[in-house]
């Protein structure tokens, strides 16, 4: 089941919020859908972002009638503005819809524009599944034998056009027999861990188990995690990074435990143009998010809440950025610069 | 509304499960009512386990039919076993226990035996709103004017007898004018922070806010958490603590910080015969716990959870253990022994 698929006229996405009891797909069939879909979080993920952004600027040029080359730019890019409203912290949703704009700009004519935008949009999520298998591959060589690995939210196949970063790296170290486990931390409040990293893990027959977030550093002190691997959302030039809420609170136990923290992103997840973390923008998502559960009202009335979605770890607390070049610590991740697209 | 009731021939719980939605109080008949209630967290805290389940063994004396004064004290006995068969971390559930037969055990005949069970048991629970006010006087003074208070899991009235202990410190900060905020966790798995904790404060009119376990880290580095002040299952001789887990995730952090990490607790949770936290039993609940939420589940299938219902913080992490005898260095707790009951 694939997590995202350009059908010609639509997108099609597998509904992350309804996994792992309902397997739906969501048919998209206009920009605002596709916005809509990214916003109420039915596709998450940093490197699923950009193709999902990526195929919504196509959507608009496939979908228009247009025989004007300058009214279908105009069209995609207000798509694109659309789109660019969705989320603020991945980087790589704005990656992927420049792309596409920049593609679909070389286009001479208004078939070839199209035709230009589609296959960049699909080129992003082809390249994606190799670079993701190229990460697992870098990252599998830094995970020890019989390791337990801790991750958290989900940095899998779900987040990706296929395979996963921080999922890659696993599935990589489980196939080449190094007899890993990992423990999947469920990542209140949307519970991806649960949801998605132990349905992925289960289905490839790689043993998962579940805590809440707040037992990492109980299993820490006793010595039960041999090494943490996450995804990014979005990582500074100086290797300061953007993850999902928790991620930073993990990176603070890691190094009090001793523990080897890795980030595991493509290089299009690293924004050159911010120098350090505290320049990435963080998403505030709906209170309701941490008031409710399944449909139930967990707070009592009149008690607000706070829901940042990311938190920023600072490069220092990370071990290697594992990256489809190669596992680079932060404070190298200047010598990538020159594989990075210029767009 | 009272956490917990002596009725004379009942104990009256106020059902912790329903909270904040529902205000519903159980009415426990016999030893195995109060058995289960603690077993299903109906009640908990350490300190209001210590009442309930000294109320249970008065119970058991109360309704009991017999003459005999040994047959008596077997039955309170055999009522003792199955209550500290409960849960065995809080070590307050223990000495509730013992305090009760003790004083049982001191009556010459059937009658005096029963009344002395019972004046034993209401002793405990109106000593404990005393106790939990003195901590809260000590624990004030060391609450800076316009402090933000992060505070895990629920020490407050529903915690106790009434009043709280890490609640019973906010709610003197608070009365003597100190303009204080409070952040609460959720508290994964049973989300006492969320339902608990926040209901508690804001019928006081406290400010209170509730973010997920996981966005503590994020809330430190931005410097918006001034002091944090949490409650205790047991306690060593060493002042290792143990409490809710996800409190030592807490206390890591606290310390990357720089920001002082309280624990407020009445003298009754030291545990004096264990040397350190390593010798503090950690119960494991259900994984269903973490499986499921408000009846629909979770996990997808075959996964497992690990579910530690508690964690160590280690004495070096605690800035100042606040009892009511006053606030002490973890170092220096042997110095309140003199003042531990001899049970």
């Amino acid at each position: 089941m694939k997590t995202i698929e350009w059908k010609g006229n639509a997108v099609v996405i597998l509904d992350q919020t309804l996994l792992p009891h309902q397997q739906r797909k969501l048919v998209c069939r206009t920009v605002n859908d596709v916005a809509r879909a990214i916003e109420k979080m039915k596709i998450r993920g940093a490197p699923a972002l950009a193709v999902a952004a990526g195929m919504g600027v196509a959507l608009a040029a496939v979908k228009t009638n247009t025989t004007s080359k300058s009214v279908l730019i105009k069209q995609m890019e207000a798509a694109a503005r659309r789109l660019e409203r969705t989320r603020p912290t991945a980087v790589n949703l704005f990656v992927g819809i420049r792309r596409v704009l920049a593609a679909a700009r070389r286009g001479r004519n208004v078939s070839e524009i199209k035709k230009r935008a589609v296959s960049e949009a699909l080129k992003i999520a082809s390249e994606d599944i190799e670079i993701n298998k190229k990460i697992g591959m870098h990252g599998a060589k830094l995970i020890p034998p019989g390791a337990t690995i801790l991750t958290h939210c989900n940095a899998g196949a779900l987040a990706t056009a296929g395979y996963g970063t921080a999922l890659g790296v696993i599935r990589s170290a489980h196939k080449s027999g190094k007899k890993i486990r990992v423990i999947a931390t469920e990542t209140r409040p949307l519970l991806q861990g649960a949801r998605l990293t132990a349905w992925e893990l289960a289905r490839d027959g790689i043993p998962v188990r579940v805590v809440v977030d707040s037992a990492v550093g109980y299993l820490m002190a006793r010595g039960e995690i041999d090494v943490v691997v996450v995804g990014a959302d979005r990582i500074a030039a100086n290797g300061d990074t953007a993850n999902k809420i928790g991620t930073y609170t993990i990176a603070v136990l890691a190094r009090h435990h001793g523990v080897p923290f890795y980030v595991a992103a493509p290089l299009s997840t690293i924004d050159f143009s911010l120098s350090t973390g505290s320049d990435i923008p963080i998403e505030f998502r709906s209170r309701a998010e941490v008031e409710h559960f399944a449909g139930k009202k967990i707070l009592p009335r009149g008690v607000g809440a706070i829901n940042p979605a990311f938190d920023v770890t600072p490069a220092r607390l990370i071990t290697r950025i594992i990256t489809e070049h190669g596992a680079v610590e932060p404070s190298k991740l200047g010598k990538l610069k020159f594989h990075a697209p210029n767009l």
